[in-house]
């Protein structure tokens, strides 16, 4: 089967993106990443309306990105704080790809923003693929795709 | 500085979906970087309009990430072809990234309908987090994320 006769249903890109995405989501993700938990700060850092806000803190909470869990300040009523879960930070790698690609490509400007470094050693961190028999730092060229086993036909 | 001082104008991430974070336009990356070369193949195969289809090949060859190169059949008029740059491909990693959480997270439907493999060695490849010290398989939550020097105070 050629990738031209799959079916894109079941693309697991396309279906991420069905998840993630629409404008905001992974912006909002990003500053949860960086310990943004409340609605009022993700609203002013990220500058976009309440109702979408709103709209996209539900769909990631309803996906099991983020984890929404109420807190109560004095004279306040109970609000949500919300917090990235296992399944959110499996998504850190696209952060991590979008970031390395504009820190690359769109300038001296945004490199450097957020500086990721390894707890322990202290050097700065990237993505890399990597093969199962240990081979790093591979370039698509180096990598052969096929449609795999759970490839369709498209109709 | 702490993150939510920062700015978010500069940022890597979101300057990097600015360029391709409209929806289809890293579907139609995903074609290309499968071997998808032609307007009404891309059309075909993701099953977008053609307005949109134009629009999205218009801008991401104005963003250096597809190359047009007209071709011809015979007795048809000049068309273009579009072949993924080297700017391009420094994107592939975003789409695996994309891939592996579908394939983890949305089920058995979409595990495997692309399989990635060193064409070397015939291992299954993937995306992992390394440092600079050579250290890999690193976690999120073994990284540290501190505002860089390019980090500007917010207004």
């Amino acid at each position: 089967m050629e990738w031209l006769e799959t079916s894109t249903e079941n693309c697991p890109v396309q279906l991420t993106l069905g998840v993630v995405g629409e404008k905001w989501s992974l912006l909002i993700l990003r500053d949860a990443c960086n310990g943004v938990r409340r609605f009022d700060d993700f609203r002013r850092h990220i500058g976009l309306s309440e109702a979408v806000l709103s709209d996209r803190l539900r769909k990631l909470t309803a996906a099991g990105i983020l984890r929404a869990t109420p807190y109560r300040q004095p004279g306040s009523r109970s609000r949500n704080e919300y917090r990235v879960t296992r399944k959110g930070w499996d998504l850190w790698p696209v952060l991590v790809a979008l970031k390395q690609w504009g820190e690359t490509h769109l300038g001296d400007e945004s490199a450097s923003v957020l500086d990721l470094r390894h707890e322990r050693c202290g050097a700065p961190v990237s993505l890399v693929a990597q093969c199962g028999a240990g081979h790093i730092g591979l370039t698509p060229g180096e990598v052969v795709a096929t449609p795999g086993p759970a490839a369709r036909l498209r109709s």
